[in-house]
C-alpha cells in the first residue's frame, strides 16, 4: 500500500464548498465532496424557477460533471448526520462512515419560521429546486382554481399573493408575481382578469432590502409600488393558516386572505451546526450559525473549518475592527477559497491566514427593468437604480452562472421573456387542484 | 339573455383534443377544453426528458397560453370522472358539472401491466412529465448508489437497466440509456466505470418496432446492438419486483437483477372508456378502446365523438376495406380535425364524413446518429436508416414541436449534446437514495 494522501472532506456543494474544492485542484490531497443533492444550485436565480421564468436545469449543474476533470475529487450523494471531531469521521444518514484529515463544513442554511414550524405547510420557503417547484405549482394553480371559482370572496383569496420578508428573495418574488399577473397571464383566462390579482409584500422592519443603503431601499420600494406590489412595512406576522395570514401593524391587527403565501423572512443555519456544537463544544449564534475563529476553524480543532451561511464569520482587514461577513454568495465563495488556502498552508507547515471579506457591492432586482445596485469603487460608493441597474444585474448574474450552455439558454429565455412577456417554464408536473377548490365542490361552470 | 351558442366540450388536450379545438377556431361555438394538467405535452420527445436530454418546459406548453388568442376557447384544469350522454353533462372529480351540446373525448391512454398492477411500483411507464422525472431520478440515482456500493453483485444490479417493450418508446429509451453509460457519464465517477453498465431491451415478439417493415426492424436491432444494448426478443416477463425481473425465453427462465426497470410494453385506453361504455352502451376492444362509428361518433349518440388513443377507429378510404388506425400522433391529429369538421357539418345540417387516415410514414430513433424512416411516397415506399434517417427524424420532430422558442432551445440542446456528449438536464430535485443502498447500510467509503 502506497503513501496515503491527506483526506479532505467537504460537506455541501453550494458556493462555498464548490469554491473550496476547486481551490484545492492542484493540492496533493484526496477530496471527498458530499451533498444531499446531485447538483450545484445557482441560488440567486432560484426565484426565476419558482416564477416559471427558467427551467431547473438552467440553474443547476450536476456536481460530478463540474468535477469531471478534477481527478482528486470524489463526489458522493448523501446526507451527513453525524460528525466525530476527535475520531475525524463523518457519518451519513444511511450509516456509511467517511474518514477525514481536514474537514470543511459548508452545509448552508434553511428556512426559519421563528419557532412556528406549523407555518411551513402554508408558507413554503425558497432554498431548493423542490421548494421552487412547489411555489410555481401554488402560484399557477391558484389562478387555475380562481378561473373555476364562482364565489367572489374565495376567488379574491385565490388571487391574493403574499410574500413574507422583503430581503432580496422576497423583493424578487413579489416583483415577479406582479409581473406575471399584469403582463404574462392577461388574455389567457375567460372568467377572471389576472390583472386584478393583488401582491402583498409584508416586512417587519421599516424598509425593504435592509442590507442596502437607505436611498436604494426607498428606490426599491417605489419600484415595487410602480409594479403594483402593496408593500407593508413594520408588519409582524402573528399567524398563518391554510386560508391566509394575520399581521399586526401600528394601525392594528389585519387579516389577509390568501391561498398562496411564500416565506422569505427567516434563515436558520443547517442542523449540522448543532451537530458541530455537540462534537466540538463550539458556540452557535442566535441563528444557529457556528462562531468560528479568524481563520474559519473551530477552537481546538484547527483542521475543521466552517464556511458559508453556516458560519458566523468575521472579516479581518489589517488595521480595522473585525466586521461580520454578510450571508451572500461572494462571502461564501471567498470563505471557500480561504479554507482551501488554509489547508494548503497547514500541509506546508505554515500558519493559517485570517479571513478577510472583500465587498464588491450589492445588487437586487425587482422585476422587468427594475433593480438597485450599490458598488464600492476606489472613488467611493456608486449607487444607481432602474433600467441600467437591471441590465447590470442581469449580466452580472449570467456571467457568474456556471456552464456556457446555461448562460446562453438563460440569456435566450430572458430575451424571449423580455420581448414577448411570456414565461417559458409555466409547467406544473403534478397539477392536482387538491385543496384549492374544495370549499366549493359543486358549481356549474356555464352558470 | 342572448342566444346561446352551441357548447362544445373537449376532454383532453393531447394531439387530438388540441387539433380539434384549433379546427373549431372560426366556428360559432363556445368550446370548453378540460385537461388533467396545465400543459400540452409533446409526447414524442418525452423520452428525452426522462433521459435528461431536455428540460420539461422545452416539450410542454401551457394549454391556456396556446389558446390565448382563440377567444371561443375556455381552458379548465380538471379531471372528468363522469359522463351523462342523455343529459349531456360531464362531471369533474370535485363535483363540478359541465353541460355540452357536442362532446369530443380525447382522453388518451395510460400504461397497462396486463393485469399485474403490482409491477407498476417497480417498473414505471412513460406517459406524463411526472413519469419522466421518476425515470430520470431512478437512472441517475442508480449510478450514484453504485458509486457508493462495495458489494460487486449489488453494484452490478444497480448498473443493469432493463427496458420492457421494444416499440418506439422502448427502443428510444434503451438506446439513450446506452449512450448515457458510454458517452455522457464516463470520467465523472471514481469508483465505478459507467461503461460497464448493461442495458437490456426485453421484447415478447420476435422483432423490435413491430409497426415497421421487417427490414427496418432488423436495422434498428443492429443499431441497438452497435450501441451496446442487449436485445432479448421472444422474451416474456413473468415477474417484476424491487430487485429485478424474471423472463422466459425459448432458452428457459432467466432472472435479471436490476434496480431500474422501465415499462414500455403495454398501453391501455383511459378509464374514461369504461365510463363511456356505461353511459352509452358502446363497445370496448381488448385494450379498452372505444369502438366508434365511421364518423368517430358513438352509435345512437351522433353528437359524441371519441378520438385519438382512446378510439378504436377505422380508416375509410373510398374503394378500400376499412383499416385500423395506428396509435400515433398523426392519427390523433387527423381524428381531431375530422371530429371538428363533423361538428361544423352537423351545425350546418349536413351529413358527417367518415374518417380517413392518411399515412405519411413512420419514424423511430435509436440514439446518436441512429434512426429508421419509412415514408410513403407517390413513387412507393422510401425506407432508410442510419445518420440521414436520424437527421430526418430530428428535423421532423423539431418542426412539429409547438412554440418557436421551444424549437430553438431544443435544437440548441441537441447541438450541445451532439458536440459535447453532455446532457443538460441531469438534475434530480428529490435526490433521496432511499431504497437504493438500503441493502448495505454501513460501509466505509474509503475502505
Amino acid at each position: 500500500m502506497g503513501l496515503m494522501r491527506p483526506q479532505v472532506l467537504i460537506i455541501g456543494c453550494g458556493f462555498g464548498g464548490l469554491e473550496a474544492a476547486r481551490a484545492l485542484r492542484a493540492a496533493e490531497v484526496d477530496i471527498t465532496l458530499v451533498d444531499k443533492t446531485n447538483h450545484h444550485l445557482f441560488q440567486p436565480l432560484l426565484y426565476q424557477v419558482a416564477t416559471a421564468g427558467l427551467s431547473a436545469p438552467s440553474i443547476a449543474a450536476p456536481i460530478r460533471h463540474l468535477f469531471r476533470g478534477q481527478r482528486n475529487v470524489t463526489t458522493l450523494l448523501g446526507e451527513v448526520t453525524g460528525i466525530d471531531a476527535n475520531a475525524r469521521t463523518a457519518t451519513l444518514k444511511d450509516g456509511a462512515v467517511l474518514r477525514w484529515d481536514h474537514l470543511i463544513v459548508a452545509a448552508g442554511a434553511t428556512h426559519s419560521y421563528f419557532g412556528r414550524d406549523e407555518w411551513a405547510a402554508h408558507a413554503p420557503g425558497l432554498k431548493t429546486l423542490e421548494d421552487a417547484f412547489e411555489i410555481r405549482r401554488r402560484v399557477l394553480l391558484a389562478f387555475e382554481a380562481a378561473e373555476r371559482e364562482d364565489d367572489p370572496a374565495r376567488r379574491a383569496a385565490l388571487m391574493q399573493f403574499v410574500v413574507v420578508g422583503a430581503g432580496p428573495t422576497g423583493v424578487e418574488l413579489a416583483g415577479t408575481f406582479a409581473e406575471i399577473a399584469r403582463h404574462t397571464l392577461p388574455g389567457e383566462f375567460r372568467r377572471i382578469d389576472p390583472r386584478q390579482a393583488r401582491v402583498l409584500l409584508v416586512e417587519g422592519s421599516p424598509r425593504v432590502l435592509q442590507a442596502m443603503p437607505e436611498s436604494l431601499s426607498e428606490s426599491a420600494r417605489a419600484q415595487l409600488a410602480a409594479l403594483g406590489v402593496d408593500v407593508r412595512l413594520g408588519a409582524r406576522v402573528t399567524g398563518i393558516d391554510a386560508e391566509g395570514l394575520d399581521i399586526t401593524t401600528s394601525a392594528g391587527a389585519e387579516r389577509l386572505a390568501s391561498r398562496c403565501v411564500v416565506w422569505a423572512a427567516g434563515v436558520a443555519a443547517s442542523p449540522l451546526g448543532r451537530v458541530l456544537a455537540e462534537a466540538t463544544g463550539c458556540t452557535l449564534d442566535r441563528a444557529g450559525r457556528v462562531v468560528v475563529e479568524p481563520d474559519l476553524s473551530l477552537k481546538g480543532f484547527a483542521n475543521l473549518q466552517v464556511i458559508g451561511d453556516l458560519a458566523a464569520a468575521q472579516s479581518h482587514a489589517p488595521g480595522q475592527d473585525p466586521k461580520p461577513v454578510p450571508g451572500v454568495s461572494p462571502g461564501a465563495k471567498q470563505m471557500g477559497r480561504c479554507a482551501a488556502a488554509n489547508i494548503k498552508r497547514r500541509l506546508r507547515g505554515e500558519v493559517t491566514q485570517a479571513f478577510r471579506y472583500r465587498d464588491y457591492g450589492n445588487l437586487a432586482t425587482i422585476g422587468r427593468n427594475s433593480a438597485v445596485v450599490d458598488l464600492g469603487t476606489p472613488a467611493g460608493p456608486l449607487r444607481f437604480s432602474g433600467y441600467f441597474a437591471w441590465l447590470f444585474w442581469l449580466f452580472a448574474h449570467v456571467y457568474f452562472l456556471i456552464g456556457y450552455r446555461n448562460r446562453f439558454v438563460v440569456l435566450l429565455d430572458w430575451a424571449w421573456a423580455y420581448w414577448t412577456y411570456d414565461r417559458g417554464a409555466r409547467v406544473v408536473a403534478n397539477a392536482g387542484l387538491a385543496g384549492l377548490n374544495e370549499a366549493s365542490p359543486v358549481h356549474d361552470v356555464k352558470a
